[in-house]
């Protein structure tokens, strides 16, 4: 095996040219091998074996810096930098991370997972480099779905004004996390085929050929030349921001490449370097269905199909389902993703209602103010996002669509902890930064029914922006019984009685009854109210329940900061209201990546460390 | 007096076309003569008189849709839909907004205030109005400053996929507030200048005239005609992006401007417009200092003079002085800022230290993670803006710099109510939505000296990210005799006595010493503590507080939902301590324009109040 020769950063060089397209093989080998045990980002590692190792190849680690956007593609990476044995651990609790983390090793020099900061990043490094009077050679590897987020625009123009010597590897696979969008994409796509450059090209230099007698023709077109070399290049995008552009070069070409890069880092001021990749090459089930293998779950090599059937819907099919009912009944019902069509499960209702589905890109600024745009202009918008990617429209929640008071819908997904994304992807702030913005509502379901009811009276009945949060995973089936109708602000009490009041939000509410039961197991008097609305709060109900119990315990899955618990305690203290309250949250820390319930039990959000906290406050109160 | 004809909007399409000329010339005296005592955006609003009137002879108000980036352009928008009146209460209380909204007229139809939202909330419009089956225009009118923000990519990324019908007009005046920066400047600088496409079209024309018997190139030529059509075009750079482009246009040539905005009309997708317009045009102070006429206060006609001079320090100033010199004491101190070196006080650093000074244009998200990647070099770097801004950095603040715990200073500018800029401007999400972040420190000074040393104490001892929140305007020199060394985590108590704690944060020292004193005059005892932190709070101090006093109230200039208060109720509810606490704090709501005083008394956050709010809680404590 050569990739037993790979047992830490630089030992690539050491391989000799013939064996590393042998390298290549044996890391694609192992990263499916691998991830069909422990799941991961399969697809766009297979995409860039080949490009890492042309960087390996040319970068000196850890003295030159390379940032990887979004960060899921650092696989073989981490394989080129002696992490080959921590793959079995991959994305679990303590293990290797599915990212690039600066504590894992010195090789990793910016912690990513969200799109598009790589440019940012790398201009700051390149840009404190120089000041320090220092010498080492800094990239940024990013795809081009990232280019559809406009911090990249933010980065490239200023790294024109800087002039800065640093590499930008645009990894061009045609698509991002599902197929890329908008009018950059058709650019890049143009130079890929690179039909108008070819024949613009070649016209140019027939004419220049067969002109003939015509000197004056010859002599004014040449002196075009510095006028047309900017815009005839395929990069002129990129020129006319003011960057130098080298490409488009296969990425499977590992000497092309090698050479490549290293005339880059020659170049005075920022280049951007354009390597054309497909997402899943060489294992043919990630090639046909990318999509699919962007984050995978274990799965059987031989056919690409899951190692395990889904047996109970998620929560994201539930909404789903419910949003494609509703576009039926509700004709101006719009529904916006940035870029997480199949993520989010709106693929079905894009399958139905194409003229009033959006995917704006990864661009969650944009969508956020172009559901205002569509709300004003008489739609109902829902943005469907991820929870920890809508901290990036977050000015936009409060300039454009809050304090116009716009019937927006925000349906978040992967609220609360999602496991073994880790730190970036947590979906554990949503609660804090959305109940601090003045007309929004915020709600969360207990169950996948709760998920459907809140979601129609968002639409048909919302007075205004109105949020709702569910978890990644399998939607909660339990509780069918409670199903009393959604009124704003209006909390539903499961079970009234004395002593304890667990006041649970979403998530929580299935693990409120799990603490319930044990705390009836012991005689315990125990009220359950799932507390639909985190903003506005039921402050009927919360005053009752301040004064007929001992103890006041909230549930939530967000920070401890701003949530809801701390939101009860507000409202609590106003009342004038002097009832114990316990607040179980996460604590203010970022979590790591793991397995949800393992997670949980480490954060002590797990019923049974509920359950003895409670336990130790309850007897304290009797002493 | 034309302009007494203008009394709603479509009133200006009455006027003959010979007495637009004077109705542009009213105009022009009429701004300059109420801003001279109301104080307002001058230079901008100058700068687009004709361009604000050839659209409203285009368009028809209000079933037409004209969007404002930003908005601070919008006032002959405002005189030409009948608000002349309003301008003599421009930006007060209860007055002429200075931005455009929706609830002020039919004719506003989105509310600005940001940068950069313009052309995201008119392409969605334009898509409500093409789904609901409606006829009528949509134009974003946007300034080439705010194409330095990242939302216009991805707005236009998405405008060429939709193929939506509305025009966009690039208003170039060649600078943002300050000076343009970047490589799109230079691009749109170039197209101004326009040396490049005049002599490329004539070299390519002369070509063509005198190629003389080289008929194979005339044929090659025009062959690449459709391929050269988009390259030559100055437009090239939008139109790669999939948008057509008109111009650039003569702002000052009322009929040319009418027709090609006609023409843009018939135009099918989107096609931007670019206007070439001068800041200030027509008011020759406003012209030579664009700068100081962008939003400025009352001044003297004859010589643009300010009508007062400033008798004592801002807080900009301040941390201008501080910056400058503890930029030779620490070599590796860096300073951003997102088009604001004027407002922020940056100006005199850059003049200093220009190496170390970085304009990234107004591109927040950006700022925030190029800072990640100076501190990731090396560098210490401080990123001067104002709150309100600093939310469109919020996910990179979680994700980029302190999820990596890096030292990155946020100097927070205009924190609190800021006044006549009213809703979109007031800082006074931050200590909300900067306290839930882990590893954040978050301070507020209580005078000018104190600025100074948490400036000092950020730079050269945070243990990570920290943030030092500051007003609008004069520095309070008071409380010069305390000045107790910073320290982690630590508060500063000012008067120690007993009964009631007045716990204030930052710009709320000043008048909890007012309301002190009122409370002393009552013969009531009062401890006052100055809140430095407001995370991490300081749990010792607190502790005994609540243990030594009969009430315990918080003081903030935030809003209630996860402020400072917030964080005390947390802390006090944790501890277990039970002591009764008033949350002095902004409502749950969006505040308008006016003066700070004035809305100080309508929020209930004067001396005054709070010393009344105190009393009654105080009588309902001893009852």
């Amino acid at each position: 095996m050569v990739l037993e020769k790979i047992n830490q950063e630089n030992d690539i060089k050491k391989i000799p040219k013939e064996e590393l397209p042998v390298l290549a093989q044996e890391i694609r080998s192992f990263l499916i091998e691998k991830l069909s045990v422990t799941g991961g980002h399969l697809a766009s590692n297979l995409g860039v074996i080949e490009l890492t190792m042309a960087l390996h190849l040319t970068f000196t680690l850890p003295e030159d810096k390379i940032v990887w956007d979004v960060g899921h593609q650092s696989y073989t990476h981490k394989i080129l930098t002696g992490r080959r044995e921590g793959f079995d651990s991959l994305r679990k609790l303590g293990g290797l991370s599915g990212f690039p983390k600066r504590e894992e090793s010195e090789c990793d020099v910016f912690d990513t997972g969200h799109s598009s900061t790589s440019i940012s990043a790398a201009l700051g490094i390149a840009r404190a480099r120089d000041l320090m009077h220092e010498d080492y050679h800094v990239a940024a590897v990013i795809g081009d779905g990232s280019f559809t987020g406009g911090m990249v625009y933010e980065a490239l123009n200023n790294a024109s004004q800087l002039k800065t010597n640093f590499i930008i590897v645009l990894n061009d696979n045609g698509m991002s996390i599902s197929e890329n969008v908008g009018g950059l994409s058709s650019y890049l796509s143009s130079i890929r085929t690179n039909e108008a450059y070819t024949s613009l090209k070649k016209a140019t230099e027939d004419a220049l050929r067969h002109s003939g007698g015509g000197e004056a023709v010859i002599r004014r077109i040449r002196g075009m030349k510095n006028n047309l070399k900017s815009i005839l290049l395929p990069g002129s995008f990129f020129e006319q921001l003011g960057i130098k552009y080298f490409g488009p070069i296969d990425g499977y070409n590992l000497e092309r490449m090698v050479t490549v890069f290293q005339n880059a880092q020659k170049v005075e001021g920022p280049v951007v370097v354009h390597v054309l990749t497909k997402k899943g090459k060489g294992y043919s089930p990630a090639e046909r269905m990318p999509a699919r293998f962007h984050g995978t779950g274990p799965f059987e090599i031989e056919t690409g199909l899951p190692a395990k059937k889904k047996e109970k819907a998620d929560w994201s099919d539930i909404f789903s389902t419910v949003m494609c009912k509703e576009g039926k009944k509700t004709p101006n019902l719009c529904a916006v993703t940035a870029a997480m069509p199949d993520g989010t499960g709106l693929k079905r209702f894009r399958g139905m209602y194409p003229d009033r589905f959006f995917d704006v890109g990864i661009a969650e600024a944009h969508a956020v103010t172009f559901c205002a745009g569509l709300a004003v202009g008489g739609m109902i918008p829902v943005f469907a996002v991820y929870s920890s990617f809508l901290q990036r429209g977050f000015d936009q929640i409060v300039h454009d669509v809050c304090l116009q008071n716009l019937h927006v819908i925000f349906a978040i997904d992967r609220a609360g902890l999602v496991g073994a994304d880790g730190e970036t992807h947590q979906g554990i702030f949503d609660l804090s930064y959305l109940t601090m913005i003045p007309n929004m509502t915020v709600m969360a379901p207990k169950n996948k029914w709760e998920l459907a009811d809140m979601l129609k009276w968002a639409v048909r009945r919302a007075p205004g922006p109105a949020a709702i949060r569910y978890p990644r995973g399998r939607a909660y089936d339990g509780l069918e019984d409670f199903r009393a109708p959604i009124r704003l602000g209006k909390w539903e009490i499961l079970y009234d009685e004395s002593d304890i009041c667990l006041l649970a939000a979403g998530s929580m509410v299935e693990t409120a009854l799990q603490v319930r039961a044990m705390l009836k197991m012991e005689g315990a008097n125990c009220t359950l109210v799932n507390c639909r609305f985190i903003k506005p709060l039921d402050e009927k109900v919360l005053r009752e329940a301040a004064q007929s119990h001992l103890l006041i315990v909230t549930l939530e899955e967000n920070v401890i900061s701003g949530g809801f618990g701390s939101q009860v305690l507000s409202s609590l203290n106003a009342m004038g209201e002097t009832v114990p309250v316990e607040c179980v949250a996460l604590p203010d820390a970022y979590i790591e990546a793991g397995s949800v319930d393992l997670l949980k039990q480490e954060t002590a959000l797990d019923a049974e460390s509920i359950y003895k906290r409670i336990r130790t406050r309850m007897i304290g109160l009797y002493v």
